[in-house]
């Protein structure tokens, strides 16, 4: 272990990470506004919540305070470009929807919609919010799930055999899975 | 996309996720706790914050409160077994150093350590944290980071093509990165 990179911020040390497409409705627009997000994880089980941390500058956060809903869409690493044009504009200029031809799926308990590239996707009703630091992070309660066929086995867990997430390294690079690395180094180990 | 799977909680759909080997300062044993997290995401840059979500029940949540530290190390994909065991074990049983003969590299601004196996690890020093349902996020500045040699690019993104970053799937499984599907669809574009 060297002392190199030891200053604070040496190192996008918490990459890589799935990818979370944020969907909220723009009802100024008639339409459904979507942005990247990586700073997202699972926060309980019981009810299901998520938290989506979000610089209060963009238009995601404004739309989500205004809604208090937003939906996650989660794609394969073939839709890596797509997600980097959804990253390079911001709705407060245009309507990605219409700008980039997406396919919205219509959600079931929230106002706004999916994409429908997505291989699963949640539904979300925002139920706190907390500052940290200069970021909002968003906490969801998940309403509904929405997967596509054989994308999980019978236990809920990612067939990465079929399905080669998308994952952000940084830095606008991407990576995705290896299913021949796939391991289960003890069946009870849950970490 | 189809409606199967619609239920709340029916799928894993939030992994891969980095696994974060937490280290926590264990007092009575003179020792160190080290269980592994999954359930984590950065919070902020300025000043650098991060969160990690554990269950109050865990003795990692505990001997987190009482010292007000941790730490994070990530490891390789081939240290799979190795996380299991930690993570199969229970610091209010055993000390877990001992029983695994981890090699523990001491930290600079905590009291506790990291794993000797980490490709990197920082520091933290709790600054908040916030009840998410049946979890505590655990709110923690990052103080230090440490990397090996050539694990980052000047970039400060990870070096896939050297590191083969361990990602855990749910239900006691894990997989890897394929260096060969990194992908750059922009150099601007940040998600």
């Amino acid at each position: 272990m060297s002392s190199a990179g030891s200053e604070r911020e040496a190192a996008y040390f918490y990459y890589p990470r799935p990818v979370a497409v944020v969907g909220v409705v723009d009802p100024a627009r008639s339409s459904v506004n979507f942005a990247p997000a990586t700073w997202m994880t699972p926060l309980a089980t019981d009810p299901p919540l998520l938290g989506v941390c979000l610089s209060p500058a963009t238009y995601t956060h404004h739309l989500i305070l205004a809604s208090g809903e937003f939906t996650l869409s989660f794609l394969e690493h073939r839709h890596a470009g797509l997600v980097a044009r959804i990253g390079r504009l911001s709705g407060r200029d245009v309507d990605k929807v219409a700008a980039l031809s997406l396919e919205v799926r219509r959600a079931e308990t929230v106002e706004g919609g999916f994409l429908a590239e997505a291989y699963v996707a949640v539904e979300c009703s925002l139920v706190s919010r907390h500052q940290t630091g200069d970021q909002t992070l968003m906490v969801g309660e998940v309403q509904r799930v929405h997967a596509e066929e054989d994308v999980f086995d019978r236990g809920g867990v990612l067939r990465v055999d079929r399905i080669c997430p998308l994952l952000y390294l940084g830095g606008g690079r991407f990576v995705g899975t290896d299913h021949s690395l796939l391991v289960q180094p003890d069946p009870g180990s849950t970490p």
